[in-house]
């Protein structure tokens, strides 16, 4: 086994590889440019890394890290134009450096590649690799929907919000490191709990997300505090709150969203009725389940102890944000 | 065998089945739409004539001629994105009749969905089936790049205008027809002869469109003579004149596609130098040329005297616009 710093290494070395100096370059050109910005890398170490876990050694699993990465990036470069985003990982994002036609066909191009680099594995493993990258891509693009459609609508729901995220991001997290486990060709329970462990991880990340940008450490975390605040976003702390708070305080906080005010005093009243409604208090405990979800199915696989403590130490530093 | 229009009823029937009234709805909804607005359903018959012609039955190629055709309507959404185009066979386009981001990301569940339609296949079908739709699939993302490409350059040769075709719109014709091979499981050489008469007879058909464009019946080719001219697309008949024309008379014809006017007497001037050029013989005879090689192809194939016939007849009544 390696440490996450030396999976992202190697991964990035074999992105080199990836063959996008190709004609016309008006198409390949983007895909080259997205995939070569400074990212996480995320995706792919959770590919490798479950290969090694389930057959000692990552190799196998790089052509399929590498879908999942063109997969995130088709997926990023799309959702960039429908969020109108200037800006990806500090650089401008494919439509504003070339233009909407760009961003959408060199997408295209990404999702079609992620499933050619499954062309590498042979017949079973190619069809339960695309069969579970087709369930999984589907998703994530409902799950995008749902996240474009919750912007308008005033009756979003939590569990409505769980599947969003469980749909948007957790997925992929899961699916990422079932691939492992399926060119390892470990068995179909171990498959079924890796994916387990990673979409509950997925989760459980994501809800942190939320609590971070209200309550985070502003030098820890790297963005601004209180921006899902200002931009009235529908996060699991307020849908919480607005489940939780009494009818005066509800229309209160439904008032502070109605507005686009970008006050430090809105920030400050909005956190204190996150608070007061006890959803900061659910909102961390619900981090926590998921977690332990995550790694009560870590105990059940069938593998070594040590790389049991792996997988944990993995999960806490990702928690940590230290990844 | 069935007739032409026997396989399009067929086919416009198991479409019914395919299940589109999923939620997310304003993800699925356009889907149901573009789907079923009246089309010529060519690829589909394509995939089900070839299967037919292979195993005796069409049966077996509907998941196939259903993942063709969702695939075409995915490309013809994001084109119409690109194009800026406000109708799509008489009706409003996706993204004109909802938003840039709906058709983005409907186009991309499309794609996705068109891949999952290969799962209805085992092992080895699925395999060749899924390799064969994610090679056509780049090359058609590739082509639509050229096409965009030749707006902007004033050095386009035909021979980079026959690829643009190719990749465009004659693969996947070549790919529907292979599609069919594939599920019969007839022999390789069959399945790529099969490949080249649908690819041949694609160039013929769009070298033909743009002949017809400028010189057909206007009553029988169902939209505007001198359209093309008009948007000043370089067209086939626009590159080989270029290419034939006197230093005097090309700059000519170069002065006519350097204005937006829209007069008939620009569509005549153009019209009578392409005609005195000699690009509209040598294109007629481009046009029989692929379509004789197709023909070529068809007799060398290992099938009875009278499936060659039948496959004969489709091409002869496509090139005379009667499908």
């Amino acid at each position: 086994m390696l440490t996450v710093n030396q999976y992202r290494e190697v991964f990035v070395e074999y992105l080199k590889k990836f063959p996008i100096n190709r004609e016309p370059s008006n198409l390949y050109d983007p895909v080259s440019y997205i995939l070569t910005l400074k990212g996480k890398r995320l995706r792919p170490i959770l590919t490798l890394m479950a290969t090694d876990i389930f057959s000692n050694s990552y190799k196998a699993g790089l052509d399929a890290a590498l879908a999942v990465e063109v997969f995130h990036n088709f997926s990023l470069v799309h959702d960039d134009i429908m969020d109108s985003a200037e800006l990806r990982r500090g650089n401008k994002t494919v439509h504003k450096k070339w233009n909407v036609s760009t961003g959408i066909l060199s997408g295209d191009v990404m999702l079609i590649q992620a499933y050619q680099l499954f062309e590498n594995y042979e017949g079973e493993v190619f069809v339960d690799l695309a069969k579970l990258f087709s369930k999984t891509a589907i998703e994530v693009c409902e799950g995008q929907q749902y996240d474009v459609d919750f912007e308008t609508r005033d009756n979003v729901k939590t569990s409505d919000y769980l599947k969003m995220i469980t749909y948007k991001t957790a997925v992929l997290l899961g699916a990422s490191m079932k691939m492992g486990a399926i060119i390892a060709r470990a068995s179909k329970e171990d498959q079924n709990k890796i994916y387990d462990f990673g979409k509950y991880l997925g989760i459980a990340f994501q809800l942190q997300d939320d609590y971070l940008d209200a309550f985070g450490d502003e030098t820890k975390f790297g963005k601004k505090i209180g921006g899902d605040i200002l931009e009235n976003k529908k996060t699991y702390l307020y849908l919480k709150a607005i489940e939780f708070l009494s009818e005066d305080k509800k229309n209160q906080l439904i008032g502070l969203y109605a507005n686009n005010n970008s006050s430090e005093e809105k920030i400050k009243t909005t956190k204190a009725l996150f608070k007061e409604s006890g959803s900061v208090d659910y909102t961390v405990k619900e981090i926590k389940k998921y977690t332990n979800s995550a790694f009560e199915i870590l105990e059940s696989l069938n593998i070594s102890a040590e790389k049991k403590k792996l997988l944990y130490e993995f999960g806490n530093s990702l928690m940590d944000r230290k990844i």
